[in-house]
């Protein structure tokens, strides 16, 4: 049963210290199991990888690497309806990304000086994407989009084969829809670790993005550095704040929308309204047994859910800022009002009719966002997460006899005299 | 003694392979005393941080914050002509650095769809700033000046005291210059600690920034996902590409600006021209004895020094990208060409009169740059560094109405019901 708490109620520390608990799963024995994984592979390449498929997913596939057109075989398994829906969020997911394309830039001075900033997409990225019921077609447009969008060359997926030894077809659907340039039937902390250091057959990549559990998430953390990775995706949530123009009966669909993700996810509503937080409850009653995932949903609505009546709009946004959510839907009568007062959130939802679940489909904005309070300082996915910058300064004799006397004083006054040598010896 | 490989000398992977093994400074004994200094901090707050103060540093500060009006105090102790050509640099800094700031935006639809990206500062960002003969005022510049120009509303400072209990002049002059807001004397893992969680007096913050020793680098490591924190910086590097128009004097003098940092920093020269090789290493030998820290520098080149005559400028292009270093400087007759051959390098340096200790103190672009090889996927320090964003969504009742069944569908594709209920209960 999700809580209610009403005017007064007593609601916080507890529930949000609880909250950020959630995230604590690895172990020192998954760390332990994961670092030997990983320096096998790194060791053994191919016959490690091989070695851990067989054990781990219980099936070789006949070959690791699909090749584009035993892709294009997979299609008519899919179902149309399927293919035409991921065609059209492609493109939605394309059009807004293409907005955040930095350019590279530079700067010009008289005196010949030309300095600035040059911007590429990565070389090589490699994509995980999980398999069995975990396997969202949705999760690689999400993730390669972008990844085409920056300008990366070589886009690597890597899933585990089905105990059949086959891919999931959707999953290859979407590969082709996304503009995936490879597919390796392997998974799981090897498939990682094949990316990180590369294999006979497997590239090495450059950055390594995708959802996992949490062998692949521990890989992923183990091999930062190494390689660069996403960041580390915690359980899901959802907080909504409403007033009492806000509509029960969607909100109930919207957090258990939530819920279902994971006996971990959590669905938090600040309302307003005491009469919608009651009524809201009634819905969840009414809706939920209609549901696949009804299980799922108690579970994590009971530990995770809450319904909070609160004094006034600006005390939910308060608490809505310390939480920092995942996703923030605001359910106003004039929703544009509180962009410009939403300090911390990955994705705001606005109104009655952006419901979370637009967001993770079809909009266009990504759904790989910063969750467990980390939008205080993470952002979404986005084109900005495949690019790499480097700066360039070029000057001209005549410009660096004028600069000269300051960068001497500066590096003596460090002490790096080597660093004034430099100057100097160009006077 | 600097190495010298001649034209189909052997070199190559044994010498990277080394380069690469720089890194591993940190043991097991550094992570397990750094990991009880943050559970102490985060449970003691300022009395365990002024225990560790009097045991790592040997004095208690009079008190442990620095008023602006006392920074504005030190300003007497620093030469006049130190603190303009700290103010022309930072100006230079800025100058570079609003180039790089991103604008939220938005787009519509025809159908009242509004959906964008908004971008803002960090509230709080913490930056260290090293003690004794490590404490270098540019890299103050360098760290707060993004911040500032990000939009970050509270950059605070944290800086071990000197013996006397007291801070370095030219690092309060420097805070200053930068605009940082607040500054404590509080030093080591304890004072990375203080920030990542607060206390009593420090603030917490969202991002630690800043150079730091051992200590420093595993605390700011452990606490990644608490705060975000700028990259894990490793032992510097300067990569030198030159042709048979470049000066040996200049190549000497830049080598050792660069091997004076640490006995583990790197120089190598790639050049066409067996002449300037020779050159050059007759040039360290005649300068190297002038320089304060020629103990250093020699250790460093003996270690990780090289200069390599390379068969063609290609093959000099294609080593260093292998290589991806923090520094590369292009000593050739037509620099600009080599731009876009550059896959991989942090700062890039062009010509004989742009030499790196330029970049370090005062062209504009950020001296923070990615270390080991980490330019193939990491970026300078830059305004980016600082920001956060969030994603907004606007739909009308209308334009879910289009898009609905698109939803629903990839939604039951992925088994995700309660997703499709929360578009189905606004039809």
């Amino acid at each position: 049963m999700i809580q209610l708490v009403k005017k007064g109620g007593s609601f916080g520390r507890d529930f949000i210290r609880q909250l950020k608990l959630r995230n604590e799963e690895s172990n020192r024995q998954v760390e332990t199991a994961v670092s030997e994984i990983i320096e096998n592979v790194r060791l053994g390449g191919d016959t490690a990888v091989r070695d851990y498929t067989l054990k781990f997913d219980g099936a070789l596939p006949d070959q690791t690497e699909i090749s584009s057109g035993e892709m294009k075989g997979f299609l008519s398994q899919c179902e149309p309806d399927f293919l035409s829906a991921l065609s059209r969020a492609a493109e939605n997911i394309k059009d807004f990304h293409s907005r955040q394309k930095q350019q590279s830039w530079f700067n010009t001075d008289e005196d010949g000086v030309m300095m600035g900033q040059r911007i590429r997409g990565l070389s090589k990225v490699g994509i995980y994407v999980p398999g069995g019921t975990a396997a969202y077609p949705s999760s690689v447009l999400m993730n390669a989009i972008p990844a085409k969008i920056a300008g990366v060359q070589e886009i690597i997926m890597v899933t585990p084969p089905g105990k059949d030894g086959k891919p999931n077809p959707d999953i290859m659907a979407a590969a082709l829809t996304a503009g995936v340039d490879r597919v390796f039937l392997v998974g799981g902390a090897q498939a990682v670790a094949a990316l990180a250091f590369g294999t006979e057959t497997i590239p090495k990549v450059d950055k390594i993005v995708g959802p996992g559990n949490i062998y692949v998430a521990t890989a992923k953390k183990q091999l930062y550095g190494t390689v660069d990775i996403d960041m580390i995706a915690g359980p899901s949530e959802i907080l909504i704040i409403a007033d009492e123009t806000a509509k029960p009966e969607f909100l109930a669909a919207d957090l258990m929308s939530q819920a279902e993700h994971d006996v971990l996810a959590s669905a938090i509503l600040l309302t307003t309204s005491e009469e919608i937080a009651e009524q809201t409850v009634a819905q969840i009653d009414r809706q939920m047994p209609g549901l696949s995932r009804k299980e799922i949903i108690a579970r994590s609505l009971d530990r995770f859910g809450a319904i909070v009546v609160c004094e006034s709009m600006e005390e939910a946004v308060a608490f809505s800022n310390e939480l920092a959510p995942e996703h923030l839907e605001v359910c106003a009568a004039n929703p544009m009002e509180y962009i410009g007062k939403i300090d911390n959130a990955g994705s705001v939802f606005l109104g009655n009719y952006s419901p979370e679940p637009l967001g993770d489909y079809f909009a266009g904005p990504n759904h790989v966002l910063p969750t467990s309070g980390t939008a205080r300082f993470f952002s979404p996915l986005s084109v900005d997460s495949f690019i790499k910058k480097s700066s360039f300064i070029y000057y001209t004799e005549s410009a660096l006899k004028s600069a000269q006397k300051d960068i001497i004083q500066l590096a003596e006054t460090e002490g790096l005299t080597a660093h004034a040598n430099s100057i100097k010896v160009r006077r």
